[in-house]
């Protein structure tokens, strides 16, 4: 039978073993568009500061996926109601909900593609996967644009208990070694329910939740804006924006990534996934080990400084950091290293980055009481300052080479 | 060579090995008095919630005093000397710190010897082992009592940081299986450090204790505080009441146990001790079991309850239960059962738990930064509300036969 | 609804939750003669050696109950069939498999009453529970004493690869923290097939069950046949054998222990469950703690040893130890302690041991090949020495009170 | 002070926190020939397979580097000598003992480099960096080339228990999830110890190194030689082979892989390596994702099988596969796709694959008792069929176009 074979099995460090649940979505794994996230790192660069930090966007679109599968175990267990076309549409759709990264997650967006944005291309990576498997994927897509009638389904995709970020969470804490920032995805999932449509949480699980969203801060600090980290991503950024600032037909590059750095991509998003479908981190590094041999010295020196890890230094403020401020490192390093005042815009810049763990406007988590009441679980915590933790944390930073 | 053969090594399913650190010690884990630690149960009769909860306060007392190993290494690692003589004794005072424990931990205390507290026993119990040892426990008991120059070690035994409660944690966490509660105690002793003399965590450490602060509360309210072990908690001190309030020379029971249900054991705490140092839990638990078969129905029926885990109900309310709310219930079951006005009393009645995670005012935990300032969490942490943490829950508790 | 609040929920820190799979069993393990599990350690004395290994048979045996509803779910999904009723019956017989077990597992078996068994003990309780029940446990007991005509159900309660086995290895290891002798009793169970009505491995589980075999052997010799751990126990059996000896009616001991230590319980298994039910850990622990106050010079000192765990001296041995040698100990002993010829012989005596990890001849585990073949292990491994491993190694041991 | 800022420490999913030990190896850490192991996958192509298994190199030799640490201070304790020079001289050999290895470790060496291995390269590396470190490398190097007159230090790095399997095998199995093959390399390090200048380790270490040689047997079958993994990297072996066939200056690839491709690079070791040190898996995979836009059509379908993960089938075979059956298969699919007989062979073709789990002739494990008796572990083990764990197994893959 040839349905047997493809049911298979994966390993998973995390949850043991991921069975791969239809032969629809085992076809969806096997597609060329669906392997190349095994060539994007979900965490971009931040395997320089964490060495155990490689694993990628392929894996974690699995990880939620289980996830997803045992999510909707436990609500039709605690009785409601959700077909098998429904499970397996929300398990497509949490799987596809990344697929329209670009190489190392974030970098492209922020420079040499400006306005393309990776949500509204995995939305059309799906449309043409759609249509090459005959409709198959239609309540997906209705469910992963929240156009389908049980909004519930779209909050497992989408809210700030989704599928994506128990994964994310449980996923990058296991890789990066950081085990404080570990959640519990079991018992959170275990407390899940539904109520006015909407995913809730049932109130035992109030200390579970409080967990979760402190969990989620401290790999926010810890990982996620991290200051090397930070700095070897936007090494990267400034690296791929030299290129294109310079480019010129003879600047060596691997080919698909040309139409980028040059800016001669489809800007119609239909046209633009078949090029953009052949990208992935082996062509960004790969063109970076190339300039490390550029003739122009700012590509060069940036190049080299990420090959070699040699990273930009980071000074971390509360306060804006001012324009004089800027100035003033920009004049030493120019003096330093006889960069002209264009080129030294490269190595010193500054930016600012903001988290707040819980965003209590917009779709709050709600706890659901023994008599039926949901109270957000700002109400219902004695113990977090969810003021604090909705109001964002803003922290500025400046780059620049290190003596 | 004899002290090679006492350099022993014991598996610890959290840890992996406990090495034990000197021959003195040694001999003191050997010694009776600690050798009936084995016999305590950590938490009581919270195995009849969490199975897997049958941990003891030897294994707590072992774990603690490897942490204490641990922190020392990190302290002296950091510049802080530290003497050898002074690990040793600072190794000892966390080892005994809980020697006075009676049987189920706390039971006793508050039943049938309510003036005995277990702090001053483990003391009266150092002593007593500091003569045996010809005074070779003078520093350990110097440290404990907090009259040693080096303040900062009596805080390693006891504060907010502490590794009794380092283990404690981690330990009820694991064989609880309540995951969510576990507390990354070797992460938390490594930003361990000194300044002015008191323990403080390095700055960086904030996220890890505002960590080990929301599992504290965690633990509280899912394990110590859970109203399923309270009821338990509270039934065996019931029996233990009554017992001593129909006490009779016919009465079975161990015979170790007899003076303190016939309430003729020593007062003097210096005498007390070799009475006290033969009571464990085995002969709490036997004369439960001998109960069973009591004349007195009261006895009877509370110690069935307990063996047969056919607990008490619970009410849990955030308001304090009024007479007559208890008065009505009491009136129920003396309907139901036939009970007099006296025998009720162990049946139906009201308890207060309260809990504060952290406890600003004395002993706070302070974060120690790079230029020097140290700042307590409470002002440092920008997500918790420490003004609710530090804030007493208070929770009212009504007990009552189940229908 | 009743039913759901009796759907309970149970920490495992090996499994995580354990669910309560029906109503029926629910009940059956509120019933005292289950919950008397909690009472009874799984590995006996082992505590004395492993410090963290207090767990109970009433917690493997729900561990195994887990495991069962794993496997028989595996092997549906495989396309055998259970019926529901099947599925809960081979539960039930799984979780009531040990229930015959005395205090301290094994102790009174080997001592005062020798020829009670736990396995009948185990049967003649379920059938007492099947009359309370209504008729409800008839197809467990059918499947329990292999009458039923699907043998393969059978054989997951009994054979070498049972759920009993594969949870108390695990169990056993985490426990005592031994982690090497750790089973993988998640792929193991995910590799179960049937064949010819028997339960067999896919073949490609042939490493796994290496491996298992291993990992067995390993926790035989460090943990259930570990030198110090039979010390203990043969103790424990000497202190009992001893008393029996000396029994007059003021030997001082729990009520409900009397008749098994005069010798006057009921013979007839029917009339003797009722006494055997109210036995547990606590009275033998509670017993011994008396008699370290008793007159006779042999059973105070045995019973100190073992309280204050100042355990026999062991020597281990491949030959047998020849009577002159046991000869020679006992008459050392005798002129250093004083003791007749009569009392030397509890501290003085040898004990063979014996363990074979796998068993060829009897029901051994047979390989599934994709051709339908079905290759036992012995024939299959190229790695493991199948004679060896089949031949019982045989160990001799001489117990004598240390100098 | 300058040398704080370098004693920094690295977050270890497996070990929790790796510290580097001293400035030196610090310094060798950074240095760009170091670095470069951040972006050569430790186990190749394996994650075609186990998703989760992208860790590195230099991953890989910290974890190496970290285990040295413990296993010296294990032996200082048991009362060996080992200076603080000899110390780091063992840490930095084990750190660079793959520094040598080329882009997905063994490709290059079985296709486009063929005298070329990694071990020679390994040592020219350090002799370079020893020129450019001062000399500061001299005793690491005579500890790895085995020419320091403490043999014991050598076998750290290069025997049947040294560091780099402990490491290697416990890190393997961690990040491909086959929890099976995991290795207690705490437990295997506390038992080694040095007898007659050799490592050795203690008598009752027996079931530890039984365990050990049967989960990297396990880890051979189900990882190392998985046929899956090995389609994997055969393709990617017969796609340099091709490559490097049909060169020709207009072939587009990285230009760092140019010279290797040509066959023009340095065969004089100490030229290669400034070439061979440019290497990495981006260039090669770059180069693959280039391939598949050739115009040579066995090169774009080969690397469009990689890329797009359409691995060759298998068949794996106990007896050598016969000339008549391969030309028979590679008559068929000529057939069908109409090769020529040449090009036939880049997609039809078989490959013998060997593993012993053990080698008792050279440098086998020997155990130490307690009275001084070295027993090789194939003795001393009553389970293990050492004759079958010493011969090699040899299985025979043949590789074709799946249907």
């Amino acid at each position: 039978m040839k349905q047997t074979n493809k049911l298979k099995i994966l390993n998973d460090p995390i949850y043991g073993f991921i069975t791969i649940p239809s032969e629809l979505i085992f076809d969806l794994i096997e597609h060329p568009y669906f392997q190349r996230l095994r060539r994007i790192s979900q965490l971009g660069l931040t395997y320089l500061v964490y060495p155990g930090a490689y694993h990628t966007r392929f894996h974690h679109a699995l990880g939620a996926m289980f996830l997803m599968g045992r999510a909707v175990n436990i609500l039709k267990s605690k009785g409601h109601e959700i077909t098998r076309e429904e499970e397996e549409a929300v398990q497509i759709a949490i799987l596809l909900h990344d697929i329209g990264h670009g190489p190392f997650s974030h970098a492209l967006e922020y420079s040499i593609v400006p306005g393309v944005v990776h949500e509204k291309l995995s939305l059309e990576f799906m449309k043409i996967l759609n249509e090459q498997f005959d409709g198959k994927l239609s309540l997906a897509i209705e469910i992963f644009t929240n156009k389908y009638h049980k909004q519930f389904l779209h909050q497992l995709i989408s809210s700030q208990l989704d599928m994506d970020r128990l994964d994310y969470l449980r996923r990058d804490s296991f890789y990066t070694g950081v085990t404080e920032g570990q959640v519990n995805t079991e018992r959170l999932i275990s407390m899940l329910n539904v109520a006015d449509d909407h995913i809730v949480v049932d109130s035992k699980g109030i200390y579970s939740v409080e967990k979760f969203l402190v969990s989620r801060r401290l790999m926010y600090w810890q990982v996620y804006l991290h200051k090397t980290v930070l700095s070897a991503e936007f090494l990267l950024i400034q690296i791929l924006k030299r290129a294109k600032d310079i480019y010129s037909s003879d600047l060596a590059l691997p080919a698909v990534l040309k139409p980028f750095v040059a800016g001669t991509f489809n800007k119609e998003y239909k046209d633009l996934i078949p090029q953009y479908a052949l990208l992935d981190d082996y062509d960004v590094m790969a063109a970076i080990k190339e300039w490390t041999f550029s003739s122009d010295r700012v590509l060069r020196s940036l190049s080299e400084m990420l090959i070699n890890r040699k990273l930009l230094g980071v000074k971390v403020s509360e306060e804006i950091i001012s324009e004089k401020a800027l100035s003033l490192k920009r004049k030493e390093i120019q003096d330093r290293f006889g960069f002209t005042e264009e080129e030294v815009k490269y190595f010193v810049f500054t930016e600012p980055m903001s988290n707040n763990a819980y965003n209590s406007n917009h779709d709050g988590i709600n706890l659901l009481y023994k008599n039926g009441d949901l109270i957000d679980i700002a109400q219902a915590s004695d113990q977090l300052n969810i003021t604090a933790l909705s109001k964002p944390v803003v922290k500025h930073f400046l780059f620049y080479p290190k003596p």
